[in-house]
């Protein structure tokens, strides 16, 4: 609907300004910081949840509290380090890109979604939690489904 | 929320790339337009309205039906021609600049919402309608309220 193609015109304006997709991956995960940033104030207000408790309480939280509510999705967490730090978000669906059909050849590179790292990045730093978020599967460029990748930078037992 | 924060990157995105306010004015109601041409067909599909038979139907409309789907807010709707082609949507809150406070100085030609402008423009096109959009007036610009102008092009009696 109207976000999900304003988003697009965001990232098609952003594939005109650089030329280089990764160029256009910083600008969207760096904006998306920005975002997370300022949407956590938002996101606490309006879910009123406690604080968690732990690494893999919080990943839940993102998937079922977060996604849910701004994008109307539930991903499922799996948690993939045994030092229990790492957790992907594997999403079936992804709304964000309802109207694109393809990454066009040139764009191969192109992290559409990119912009979603960023707000989890940002969202979390404002909780002091610091994290590391990329795109490990994406549904655009072939894969099965579509995984979101939150390795958090400190270890759990600190 | 999320989509007014990314709305809110988008147009800081297009300030960073123009200098005049006109061509960012320009470049976000160009971008509505290709949403608003896309945006129609899931309008039709969900509100499932059927074909207006007059311009102020077709005003009411976009007022009580679209703006309430993807923004929230209904606009109050006057007509301000006796020729019954000028429409104007007046919103007391904007939900698109809920996050800026005021247009910096340099940008005091800025219409920050172009983008809407733009859909109405694009999706009226779809459905046969022709339509000059632009805003009235801005809160953002110290006015009162928001308005927004539609005049339709083809005079009533058609």
């Amino acid at each position: 609907e109207l976000f999900v193609l304003t988003y697009g015109a965001l990232v098609a304006q952003l594939c005109k300004d650089y030329e280089k997709d990764e160029d256009v991956n910083t600008c969207l995960d760096r904006m998306g910081y920005g975002i997370g940033v300022r949407l956590i104030d938002d996101f606490l207000a309006r879910s009123a949840v406690k604080k968690c408790r732990s690494y893999s309480e919080t990943a839940d939280m993102i998937a079922q509290v977060a996604f849910k509510m701004y994008l109307g999705v539930t991903p499922r967490v799996s948690c993939s380090s045994a030092a229990g730090n790492e957790f992907s978000l594997i999403l079936d669906k992804n709304p964000l890109v309802d109207f694109v059909e393809e990454l066009p050849a040139e764009r191969a590179s192109l992290c559409y979604c990119n912009l979603l790292c960023g707000v989890i990045r940002g969202a979390l730093e404002m909780v002091h939690l610091a994290a590391e978020v990329t795109f490990l599967r994406d549904r655009l460029k072939g894969d099965a489904v579509t995984e979101i990748g939150i390795t958090f930078l400190r270890k759990a037992e600190d």
